[in-house]
């Protein structure tokens, strides 16, 4: 490990330049007119891992982007397969007047590295491909066996993945997976993100009459379709933050007491005072911690009816629209949680207006795996080595679709290893990541192949 | 009166030639570029009471458009005092693509004269001008005291003739107040309208966190600004169509059966059939039509929070507007309905949010005559007399401010001797008059004169 270690700090200035190469191409994947960019990142990927060591290594063409899969499998049956996920592709820049440098043109500023893709996912994942350089290029050999899938299609939904991921399962199957496209709670606080929520959503609109009509005139004969919105909503959802579709809660792997004791000692969010709101709201007998983190939840994301201009206009309504999305924890199955909203929508109808559903094709399933699991015990290790400082334990609110494929399809432990922090501002203008945690990633990660390399 | 149903027959097509003018003129009240021609229409007006006979006639210059008004008070005083009331400003024509002759070119086919005006109020008002002019020329005297009031700001709130009503008692006051610009239930089927719904109004804004939160990292904390309106607004309105806001329907003065037996002879409209509604939604112990007619209100008029664009998006939405109205009927106060209405969203406002609210400045009372009413009773012989069929007796569900404002400010009966018919198209391109309602109305008009002339 020493050597491995000495080449990293060898290669400071090295591997930063490459990460600035990397940075600066363009590779947004949602708009077609980086399509070239895109491919060019792929090729960076590629050609990295070629020169790192790896023998077997191909852009693989698909639908969309393309992704990169490499291999090294010289470890020795005794050692373990890993999956490492990652992705090349980022957001697009906009809006462009808020940056305060150009985005595909990184600078350093405060020992931070300030670039579109810094933090998500282009600054994690070359602290990986470093990584393995560092290891072959000094011992020849990777302590693991190690598949490489860098996609490029994360920030658009990887359809073409998860297409592959199931069609390809010999491939892609490994031991456990590692994803380094999370964060920590706070900066410099390694953080062990043990599980994410899950997914299911719907759009529904209810129809009254033909067309908006005149308030006066028909008031009193014909239901509002928005009163009528109203009433599904609050049949849905109480004012105690308990969702009150039946059947909902069945399945809840509720949160345990062990768990809750780990999560508090996770740092905790003001959220009144970080979000403005007047003051917090949560379900009776959790914490709002607890909340967001292990309890299912039911939001409307939207919903609009008849008139939004200045003033008034004395309308009924000829329809009403709302967008929900559900949270998911484990136990719960995305499609049956969907068709449960189905149902109660239908069951609560109001008399007088119609209404058409429209579900949310995209789903999935919450994430958890055991924060004593062995695999999760040494990324602790890890961190704390690196950090010199305890880890805290947490669950997202939020998903990663990808680790809950891996899950679904592969049923393997997938680790988080994220070395984000909250100042990174993903998905925003002015993206950046620390220099430190840059430095001492590659060091966890060198550290984590170590301990994980035995299969005990 | 022999004498004067032969001037108005004698005088029809001078009659026809001269509305003509009339509609020419683009009195478009609302558009600044018009102004001139709101100007020439006003001058239409008062050239032609002189011409009819008026000595007193004067355009009054407002801060807006001007204010014809004329007096001829020379019946004695055993002959009661009439304010007749009507605008000569009209809608916009646009849009003028729809239309299949120039809106300000009138055209004559199926025995409908076609134009911007032509029944709202143009047309009706010409007819009662035609009318004095038939008593003038041939009697040299009207039945009665009669004071003219011709506006040219109906269409854009009446704001000048508000002020001028509240401050010049003595110049407007009459024994009661004859207005038409309103219509019968059906072609060739004369209606009595004897009530009209009050109305108020307020738009309110909750609001949760300073922006849209991601639903995954906040759902479980913070309260849902559109789930908190969901609530609120399902507090005020259940599903059996009651509003439930505390006082709503204290002071209502309800319709007796009396009125319900009346009401029962106008036709019916198939509600659910000329909307394209499912059914028909009313409160219990009501018909649809005893309830739009007669019955308070409470409707969402627009409705909006959080993201409205295709697919999905997964927010908790900052803020949440609704805007609402309330048709109110008689013994029901507008200002202190309003007040209800404020206070009850205070008092259910849910933990977490908060609200900030919007009043409707503009409000009214509701109005109602007794349809026994002397002043009515001749009103519906002079329409039988003509038509030659028992009129309907009907109250409206919208609103007619002007009326509102003579019965409060001078307490005086309203009477609405509408001649317009549902295929009018107020408002809307190929707006139309039907011919024989011209002539038939003419001859009403100046029966119920005639009848109204002795106080009894």
């Amino acid at each position: 490990m020493d050597k491995v270690f000495q080449y990293l700090n060898d290669n400071k200035q090295a591997n930063l330049d490459q990460l600035q190469q990397f940075l600066k191409i363009p590779s947004v994947s949602t708009d077609s007119t980086y399509k070239k960019d895109v491919k060019k990142a792929a090729d960076f990927v590629a050609d990295y891992l070629r020169e790192a060591g790896f023998k077997h290594v191909e852009v693989e063409e698909t639908k969309g982007h393309p992704l990169v899969f490499a291999e090294w499998l010289e470890a020795g049956e005794q050692a373990p397969t890993v999956l490492f996920y990652g992705h090349y592709d980022v957001q697009p820049a906009e809006p462009l007047h808020e940056w305060k440098s150009e985005p595909f043109n990184p600078e350093i500023r405060d020992n931070r590295i300030y670039a579109r893709g810094a933090s998500d996912d282009k600054g994690q994942v070359f602290m990986h491909l470093a990584v393995f350089k560092a290891f072959l290029q000094t011992t020849g050999e990777l302590p693991v066996n190690m598949k490489v899938c860098i996609e490029g299609e994360e920030e658009i939904g990887s359809a073409n993945l998860y297409e592959l991921l199931q069609s390809n399962k010999e491939k892609y199957q490994a031991d456990f997976a590692v994803i380094s496209d999370s964060g920590m709670v706070a900066n410099d606080q390694p953080t062990i993100l043990y599980g994410l929520k899950g997914f299911t959503g719907l759009e529904f609109t209810i129809k009254g009459p033909d067309n908006d009509l005149h308030s006066g005139m028909y008031g009193g004969a014909i239901r509002n379709p928005a009163m009528a919105m109203a009433h599904i909503l609050t049949s849905m959802k109480n004012e105690e933050e308990v969702v009150l579709v039946d059947g909902f809660y069945d399945d809840v792997e509720d949160i345990t007491e062990e768990e809750r004791e780990l999560i508090r000692q996770a740092p905790s969010e003001d959220f009144a005072v970080s979000t403005g709101a007047k003051e917090t709201v949560s379900e009776q007998g959790y914490t709002a911690k607890e909340h967001t983190m292990a309890r299912p939840t039911l939001e409307i994301n939207g919903l609009y009816s008849g008139y939004q201009g200045e003033g008034t206009k004395t309308i009924i309504p000829s329809t009403a629209t709302a967008k929900l999305t559900c949270r998911l924890v484990p136990g719960q199955d995305p499609d049956a949680i969907q068709q449960l909203l189905v149902k109660h929508i239908e069951d609560h109808l109001p008399k007088g207006v119609t209404v058409s559903i429209k579900k949310e094709p995209l789903s999935a399933k919450a994430y958890r795996v055991d924060p004593d699991h062995p695999l999760i015990k040494k990324a602790a290790e890890s961190f704390e080595e690196t950090f010199n400082k305890e880890v805290v334990y947490v669950r997202m609110g939020g998903s990663i679709p990808v680790v809950e494929w891996l899950d679904s399809i592969y049923q393997v432990p997938v680790v988080l290893l994220g070395f984000g922090t909250p100042d990174d501002r993903l998905h925003s203008p002015n993206e950046s990541f620390p220099l430190d945690h840059f430095e001492k990633g590659m060091q966890t990660i060198a550290n984590y192949w170590n301990k994980v390399s035995t299969n005990s």
